[in-house]
């Protein structure tokens, strides 16, 4: 059994991390760090882990039990902890943003923050599995990827690769659930404020997702991509829908897209490029790592339509993690990851 | 008192306009009519009108007894009920698509079907009240507006006839509550399968209220529109919220846009333009005829986007019905329409 | 226009008053206070208020414009304002549990606190208005009743002043939405933790509804009525479901039950008794102050169960502090109240 | 590999089996049969099996296929079919209610219905595994439990066992998820319909799981066990939450009922008893095979109050199969059935 800690247990994403590596037949969990809840039994924290033998200790003897560590803290604090890790020869997997940026002016004016340790971010791998695997394969630094990126990168990436669309004039409405908000307190995700509600956030360009999504398609495809980016929140629990548009840019008819998208994915087990006529859902990828991706064009306007969807705490965080640690591990990709979505 | 009948009155738009019109001040309803449920007190049909004595009746009688007739229909019914209402001497508001369109050939296209009487065609009046306002005072058939076209023609209106973005080039990605698939059953609105789900339809450019939006618009502002339109379901009962793009084709900022908007609607009760940093929500027009647009820039990549967002049954249906009747009756336009929305 | 004032105007409670007397045609809204909020505009908390001219200002002064005085505060402030605001000459109605417990020992036992102004509490008048309207017509001093104890007196008081069921042995097993546990954040009510989720809390017999329930049902029937009550939370907003349990102690049908309450209640405009084999159900009081309750007897086990429900921010809290001010001021008792539940 | 097969396998218990034997390490799924959508790939039926293998066929050749052929379809069809797989060598699980009453008087009053292969009804075995488990392990003939009968058994047994609270006097009040009403249409089920609602049915002794709970109560304990029923549907996907009351009959405390309760159920992975002062919740269980029990005393009414929940799907019904599948074949009693539950 390969030993894992988790530092920064108790948040959403520690949390989900917990609920897949428990029944991961390969791997057990050594070691959880919490600053909140130093400490405390996770099941005093989280009630469903009841009986679970694991308490809350600090980041220093989290980062010495494990082999592998995920770091799973709001940015702004991987850099010091991975540069530790490493140095003792540990796999670090971070669910931040910290090392998803490679471009320091990016990550400066985004982030507004210089990159402390600059070699650890040329070694570093972005997760995105289906997209980097073979860097990921001889990683010891993964930065894991945001949701919306998985979500909206895994749908747009053949279109703009075979420059089918227009890469400078895409749009990105995505639709995610409150569990996209994390576990801190907040009106927007006060249940009485967000059920039977609906709206938007950061519109204008301000997600930090943005350079995200730009860097990485144009690290993939070698192109200049520019998107416009909305989140919204909706009232579920888990689940990220990206509606993406583009312009097509060449005679080009649905059919032969369909075509190029599965030929692009076609090995690729957690990635389903549904039947023309059919929609990506929700719920057909919920409490899953699948990725379903929809295709639809308008001919009147000669507009591409992807719809995206994800889990946000899985495919967008916790099982892509899970994921790229198979991968470097070399245990099979989809260990621990084999349960297919809710029906209902 | 003036004496109003609905024609169609236990679908979800029949039961929304009696539950307004039950506290409206100056009108009664009189007559009912239902096809599915001949016969049966309206209480055994909505439970929450429960000891109200109406009864569904047949058609020729509703509109014999009503001065005012609400049709609430499925397309396809209204041409003759109205013509017959209309002979009578009545009023006819009509809550289906029938004569939505004026164009014959756009209608014929979309709804694969003729003008039977042309003439109707000609004297009815879209009921976008806000838009419309002098040329439905005056008229005798009013068609009132789709939920969507409602939404996001009020939307994108004043951009497109100020010429702030361009008008062949606009993306509306609109989501809808449940309720607006109505109370027909079936599995996309199974509680089950649509709670924690979703997901888009018609995309494509297949759904009816296109043409409704772009043939509208264009009366208005005399300018060829051309949209992308995607529906989209949400696990919501209440709500539409249309998130619209557009180019911005000259040099204006936010807050000129603002003042655009600020301006066109200064005098309409029932449209709030949100203060510039706040967002529309769906809660904050849920159970109230308003309709609140919320205005963003996105300069890293000139585009406009509009927040556009309405109670689909009641801005969207019954309610702007009810402002369309008190407009014709010379009623205050707000009488029976003047609840807030929730807090909660 | 008589003028009202608010005081705490920025919780749950509060925000519900705005929006019923917004529409109520002979009361203004003078004044409103609140202490997290001071000098804010009303719809800088409440953004469904946009537009509303109303700003957060003391208490004093909320006092001295009004010649009702709403208090909606946590329990334990309104002694002191009550008496201030009585010796002004003001109406007060409290929306709080400070005025609600006769019995000093009770509320000593349950509130940990003693009676501050003993005359007062003699002086006000329990607010449930449908049993104990005579009171509160000549009364200047309301206590509004709880949620739980309106939905749950008004469903079982005929039963136990009728003599059919053992007014000793009474179950009320209690189902409520999340506006109940109000605006304050928690993790109770965070979206992604109790979306999704139902559970219970002060079972066991702690709950401080249980001697508002008792001792005035004791009050109205002269009987020691004893109560086991079970609390519960259900992902919706709005609305308390009431499942009663009462033995049957003597020889009666459905039917005579049945037309017991029909009896009782058949004045009552907010009040309905569902015909038999029909099911109380939140949805048809939502949004409006009815009380519905249907009847059934388990021949089985010889059990009256009574389901009672009430949407539990109009009939459990400011609605019916509407009912009681119309009441005291003279106005119909409906007034501002007309509207019907939802359909859907 | 063991072969099973599915009879009926396109409702929702069908679906949640497929969905749960997907991931089985031991077994694998060679045939299931529908009536509804014979020769359909499941993927047309629930796109989350999307590219799952497997083809509605008829019953016989489901019964040839498999091993161990499991059950789901509504009660009246399993005997005849059961008959057939066990002369033919198979093992059955039937998850529908045709052998779960073992007395044939209650079975004809309380399904309209004679046993027709007598035989069969005495060789079944009731599948409530932590009950059952030694005649489960030798037996050929499940009869699966239905879901509020496994909740409200499993949370009561103890007490009724030790004498604890007087078996003739229980309430069980149950609140579950709208799964439980299946993938048929209803308006009872329609979205819109049901969210922010909640309501009753079957109240007054009507519900069929009556004579189950009873009957199989009194098979464990030996006592004439008698319960009030009230089923209710809450607006959630999953999850049933059984509040049940119990007069006390004897001096005893609420930590020795912990811990007489703790003792029952200690070697049992699947049942939880909460720490006191904790509750059950839904969440805690949904999407696992998981009971939680939370135990409160009303020392002022000397009741006994238990928290039982389950996921209805899981424990509920397809879990609860596995398992029994489990033990009947050797395995290890959780196998395919270790997911922890949600921890949002």
């Amino acid at each position: 059994m390969v030993k894992v800690s988790i530092i920064g247990a108790t948040g959403y994403v520690g949390a989900e991390l917990i609920r897949l590596l428990y029944t991961h037949s390969k791997v057990e969990i050594v070691a959880i760090s919490s600053n909140s809840f130093k400490d405390k039994y996770i099941d005093e924290v989280y009630e469903n882990f009841l009986g679970l033998n694991l308490v809350c200790g600090d980041e220093e003897s989290a980062i010495e039990k494990g082999d592998v560590i995920f770091i799973a803290l709001p940015h702004g604090f991987s850099e010091e902890i991975s540069k530790k890790a490493l140095n003792s020869g540990k796999i670090v997997i971070d669910m931040g943003a910290d090392f998803r940026l490679k471009n320091e002016e990016n990550y400066k004016k985004w982030y507004e923050k210089e990159f402390e340790c600059k070699n650890l971010h040329q070694l570093s791998s972005y997760g995105l599995t289906e997209l980097n695997r073979e860097r990921i394969k001889s990683s010891k630094l993964i930065a894991n990827p945001g949701c919306y990126p998985t979500c909206s990168i895994l749908g747009i990436y053949p279109a703009i690769n075979e420059g089918i669309i227009n890469e400078s004039n895409i749009i990105i409405d995505a639709k995610s659930g409150l569990t996209g908000a994390g576990r801190t307190l907040s009106l927007s995700s006060h249940y009485s404020q967000c059920n039977e509600d609906l709206t938007a956030y950061a519109l204008g360009g301000s997600h930090r997702h943005i350079p995200e999504i730009e860097e990485n398609l144009k690290f993939y495809t070698n192109k200049e991509v520019k998107i416009t980016f909305s989140p919204q929140l909706v009232p579920m629990n888990r689940g990220i829908f990206a509606t993406i548009y583009g312009d097509i840019t060449k005679a080009i008819s649905l059919e032969e897209i369909f075509e190029v998208y599965k030929k692009y994915y076609e090995k690729e087990k957690f990635i389903n490029i549904m039947p023309l006529g059919k929609y990506a859902k929700v719920k057909n990828v919920s409490m899953s790592n699948y990725c379903n991706i929809s295709l639809h064009v308008d001919e009147r306007t000669n507009k591409l339509i992807v719809c995206s969807t994800i889990d946000n705490m899985i495919k967008g965080a916790a099982g892509q993690a899970v994921q790229n640690m198979n991968l470097i591990l070399g245990f099979r990709e989809d260990l621990g990851l084999e349960a297919l979505s809710q029906s209902f």
